[in-house]
């Protein structure tokens, strides 16, 4: 993996096809305003639509048509919106199918972002999370079962193979790890350049877990050891969890298992604000996509008052992704000026603007 | 299980006897004049002291010695300080030896504690943690072991057998996840007589893990459906650990699996102001233990300084279990004034005041 994890090379002549993918409910509502506001910052950019969701059984009959999956694979990456339940299995495609190992999950707090904390400025980090093992996807069984495992024998506490229940499996591959780990040296290096100080920390039950977390603890030390210019911390998860609320202002790049990074990111985005303000990008050795964290908020469908911002920036990411840097920041500065001015808010941000209110909103200082 | 899980029902003349092991490091410091409160407040009370970790090697020649073993089994339950590492093992005996299956970790704001919230005012729940299960005590291999496993045919994705690295197997039974459930409405139920709301809330990952955690959330819901005046709300795990942060007062008693309760619990003492501050107790069907919830802090060992209000409360907890609560309440009232006051606070809490001190300030109001 070279630092390219984080961008795609776009090939003289190729167009930089983008697949968009709404999703469900609400989705959609965040989704084509976003895709317009991309199209005027870089108006190169090819769109195409794929279809999923209930739109999909209607028009071909399958939730994810064969049709969404040839455009996904046609395109360079794709704009997912949020699934409400039918549109899972294109997200389990991009993920899984499409290798995207590492999900990235900026948290920084702006002003004008609605945060419960006392200090919200002390928040601006990322956060480096396994996208494909860990607990997810599942693998469950009865506890039975779990005698023929070879291990079992040596286990402080034998299997309660005899009582009624069921076991998950946690899956930690080197080579996983070693990719993440990897793109946590690579993004901290990305941020040192930036002026941040360019400390990954690591954050693990590696006390009660040696061969899964203890491993991967020794796997991201060696990673940042090999880089030389980074900093390095490590906490049990517990405790990282725990300082992510009382000194946020100490991390930098934060990397974590699947599981571990699906709880405190969500926890981190609630810190800024919500998850109307957290946008993610997942990226793999030759794909990536770009989806706001919030759900398909069946709620707010029909509405028009999903706050698009989480969207909006998950956009920038995809800029940033084809090359677009300048007009990344283009897009990120316009939306900081209308949290700054305060002016046009979303409803969970305190305000009344409605979505398309609070696009124009950002477009006009584009 | 009756209501008597939180209560210990003493015998006519039998002793109260309660074992105190100081653990490691730093956390004698507060042990030990916290048992001089309990004595002040209930002189019948008759302590007997389990030697453990270092001095315990250095009498005993083993770190958890015979001895220790036997005076925990005489006494109705435990005082234990804080292991930082050598204790651990009489953790594990206090846990799994000796059956306690429940964790609960109350989170509660009071004026005076440094809280990194905005409105810390609304942080006034319990979380209720399963002890026994889940990922903890280990249960580790190597990934090729998982083709033995029966189910991994059935599996969305097969185990990657033939590629370098470890899993880790989750444990959940049906009937020790019946307990934790049992154990929520319990005490829901015991809060509602006390004018909190009645209401258990479950934090699961019951959309991608049906047969453990949507298994436990099938129990819980069925579990306060039978107790018929409680309220219930579920919330996948990212999602409640967001709402932890961000909608705190809408939490009453809270149910969780042992790693993720492990995690929420600390990031929740952290939006109070602190693991010092974070009492707890561990409760089965025949025995109890309490223990505050930070680390031994071998940093402070030795200084005097270390925060004794999380020891503390975990005191007013063994007296509530012994039928104490009157004096439980004099101690908590007791803590909770000096930190309003604001003059006698530890360093933790931006005072200067030494554990001594404090102690002391909190004797003078008993």
């Amino acid at each position: 993996m070279s630092a390219a994890i984080f961008r795609r090379e776009l090939v003289q002549d190729e167009p930089a096809l983008i697949c968009v993918v709404a999703g469900d409910d609400a989705a959609p509502e965040v989704v084509w305003p976003t895709v317009e506001v991309l199209r005027r910052l870089v108006p190169e950019l090819r769109f195409v639509r794929g279809s999923s969701g209930r739109e999909a059984e209607e028009r071909y009959g399958a939730a994810f048509p064969q049709e969404t999956q040839e455009l996904i694979d046609r395109a360079v990456c794709t704009l997912f919106g949020a699934s409400g339940g039918p549109s899972r299995p294109v997200l389990w495609y991009l993920r899984w199918g499409k290798d995207t190992r590492v999900n990235i999950r900026p948290v920084r707090w702006q002003p004008g972002y609605r945060s419960p904390m006392r200090e919200p400025e002390h928040f601006d980090f990322v956060i480096v999370r396994d996208n494909l093992e860990g607990m997810y996807p599942p693998r469950e069984g009865d506890l039975a079962e779990l005698a023929a495992l070879a291990s079992s024998r040596t286990w402080w506490q034998p299997p309660p193979v005899d009582r009624q229940g069921a076991y998950a499996v946690r899956i930690c591959t080197d080579e996983q790890m070693a990719y993440v780990a990897q793109a946590a040296c690579e993004l901290a290096l990305e941020r040192k350049a930036q002026g941040y100080p360019g400390r990954v920390t690591l954050g693990a039950k590696y006390s009660i877990q040696p061969r899964t977390d203890g491993r991967f603890r020794e796997i991201v030390r060696e990673t940042v050891r090999r880089y030389g210019e980074l900093e390095y911390q490590e906490f049990l998860i517990d405790d990282l969890a725990r300082r992510m609320v009382a000194v946020p202002e100490s991390l930098d790049v934060v990397v974590l298992s699947n599981e571990h990074g699906d709880i405190l990111a969500d926890m981190a985005a609630g810190c800024i604000g919500g998850l109307g303000l957290a946008p993610s990008g997942c990226y793999g050795p030759a794909y990536a996509y770009f989806e706001p964290v919030h759900g398909s908020a069946p709620d707010l469908a029909g509405k028009g008052v999903i706050n698009p911002t989480a969207m909006l920036l998950s956009g920038a990411m995809l800029l940033d992704y084809l090359g677009y840097g300048e007009q990344a920041r283009r897009l990120r500065k316009a939306v900081a000026e209308v949290y700054r001015r305060g002016q046009v808010l979303p409803p969970d941000q305190g305000g009344r603007a409605t979505t398309e209110e609070f696009v124009a909103a950002v477009g006009q200082l584009l």
